[in-house]
């Protein structure tokens, strides 16, 4: 690999998606054109071990083009938990083991480069927004993330919407069955209990207790639906119902333009979709309401080679605090 | 009455609430305090008949006061139906027998003044933002109306959020009861369906044919309720049940500040609250999520003498289409 002299001038952005498990990077240069992408295990003992994961693996992603840390104009980041994206600081992030940490000022410090920080979701809304404005110009969208937690990250106006607690979108927790499974919130039957992909696994390991050694996460509950299983379709079918209401919720509430969907358990694609798209498709059959607010161009499902908290972690880096 | 010559000089705003029924006058002066109020029936078989209405109902709160169209600097003005607040076109009011009929304009050019139109709930909701105001600096809201049909109106930053197509806020659509009443809007299981004032009605009446008679609108039921009836009872805790499911999905959605509730079926007062207050009094009991965002101080009852349609056109006239 011959570079010129001028590659090592170049300004380049991170993205970062801090998880609880694993830290993915992405080296972008200041047009957004990615150079490198790269993850590595989280360590989450202390807030000193979890600067350490970020340093490895942004110097990961920098060895990639063997850029140095100088080259970093901005540096943006997801975190999974309850951040305040002004002061940097994470209030709340237990997979993390953090409270109360300023995140983006030790960042912030340890590469001399501005960091801008947002919770996860909402960070994936905005490379959601990024993504769907490549192919249209639209100024709002939810983007629902479905995964370990359910929640939504909403653009209006072009901008992030985080409410007045920075709890805007949390539909993981709207009670949809009212004394139901008691959720970590401490309320009973909010939508997470229901179409998480933990909650799919208790479901189907709870339905069919022989699966419990085969039964991992929810892709293997839609795998089982696949190979028809009747535990797992019914189970499927369940998310599929509550999913398509809390996105006809969504439009209600909100009258957003387009609604992404993404996160680990979209990864089984059609299988986790259909009986999303069927119940849709019933609804607008009798309603000019649905028809008008809920099209078939209404649903996106977020495609597998687009990480969509990476590439809104960049956009963070470009546009700051905004 | 004495007056100074000055008052014939003074600059007046009017608001108006125009409804399917009666069509509503405030006047005010510039600093927005009240000088008469005065209500006229709707005539509505011609576009041509809504604006006699309309020219009835500004005349007879000018006289009033003894002050002459000349005064009038802003005309803002609530409509029941679909709006184009930009244009002042209105493009559905099926209870004002209208459809794309530039209204503003028209009502403009009568009494050579700018008038702005918006749609009744979110005028209401920037009334009810007003009255809030007053006793704390809130910057968001939703006003839940509850009367013929239920919608909220959402303030957010200080400012109407309108939705894409104007739709935000519908949450009497929402589906709350999958297979259930079919509604107007041809979707099964609305909120609506079993909230609104005709809901409770139709429920009380199916359930003691023989109240057919003497119960005619949600007060009645309510009335019912207290003097002890058991289907009313029933009736009455299953909206408040519903209705306190609809305020918990409006704040894990938006992460508004405050929730006002108002509308004709809130006029029944205690009897309306008490079941919401308990619902989420419930919700509060046994998580810190609930605690910390549906506190006690959440959710007001607009007190029935002020009248948040009324005041929030005033402001429209004030702020023009901002």
């Amino acid at each position: 690999m011959v570079e010129s002299t001028d590659f090592f001038m170049q300004r380049l952005l991170i993205g970062l998606d801090v998880g609880g498990t694993k830290t993915a990077a992405l080296l972008a240069d200041v047009n957004g054109k990615a150079l490198a992408e790269t993850a590595v295990p989280t360590y989450t003992t202390t807030p000193e071990a979890l600067l350490s994961t970020i340093t490895r693996a942004v110097r990961a992603v920098l060895a990639e083009v063997r850029a140095t840390p100088r080259q970093i104009e901005c540096i943006g980041m997801g975190v999974p938990g309850l951040v305040d994206p002004a002061t940097g600081i994470v209030q709340l992030a237990v997979n993390l083991n953090l409270q109360r940490y300023p995140l983006g000022p030790a960042v912030s410090a340890r590469f001399k480069t501005p960091t801008f920080l947002e919770n996860d979701v909402r960070t994936a809304a905005v490379g959601a927004f990024a993504y769907v404005q490549q192919m249209e110009p639209v100024q709002s969208l939810a983007y629902v993330s479905i995964g370990t937690g359910v929640a939504a990250g909403v653009i209006l106006n072009g901008r992030l919407h985080r409410g007045h607690n920075g709890m805007a979108g949390e539909i993981g927790h709207m009670i949809v069955e009212p004394g139901g499974e008691r959720c970590n919130c401490g309320q009973h039957g909010c939508l997470e209990t229901i179409v998480s992909g933990p909650a799919s696994v208790r479901q189907l390991i709870a339905a069919a207790p022989e699966m419990q050694t085969t039964v991992r996460n929810a892709g293997d509950v839609y795998e089982a639906a696949v190979q028809g299983n009747a535990a797992a379709q019914a189970i499927v079918q369940r998310v599929g119902q509550h999913l398509s209401r809390a996105i006809q919720w969504l439009v209600m509430m909100y009258d957003v333009e387009k609604i992404v969907i993404g996160g680990g358990v979209t990864r089984s694609g059609d299988p986790f979709m259909a009986p999303i798209r069927h119940e849709l498709a019933q609804l607008r059959q009798h309603s000019p309401l649905a028809t008008a607010l809920l099209g078939e161009e209404k649903v996106h499902l977020m495609p597998p080679d687009y990480n969509p908290g990476l590439w809104g972690a960049v956009r963070l880096a470009v546009n700051g605090n905004r």
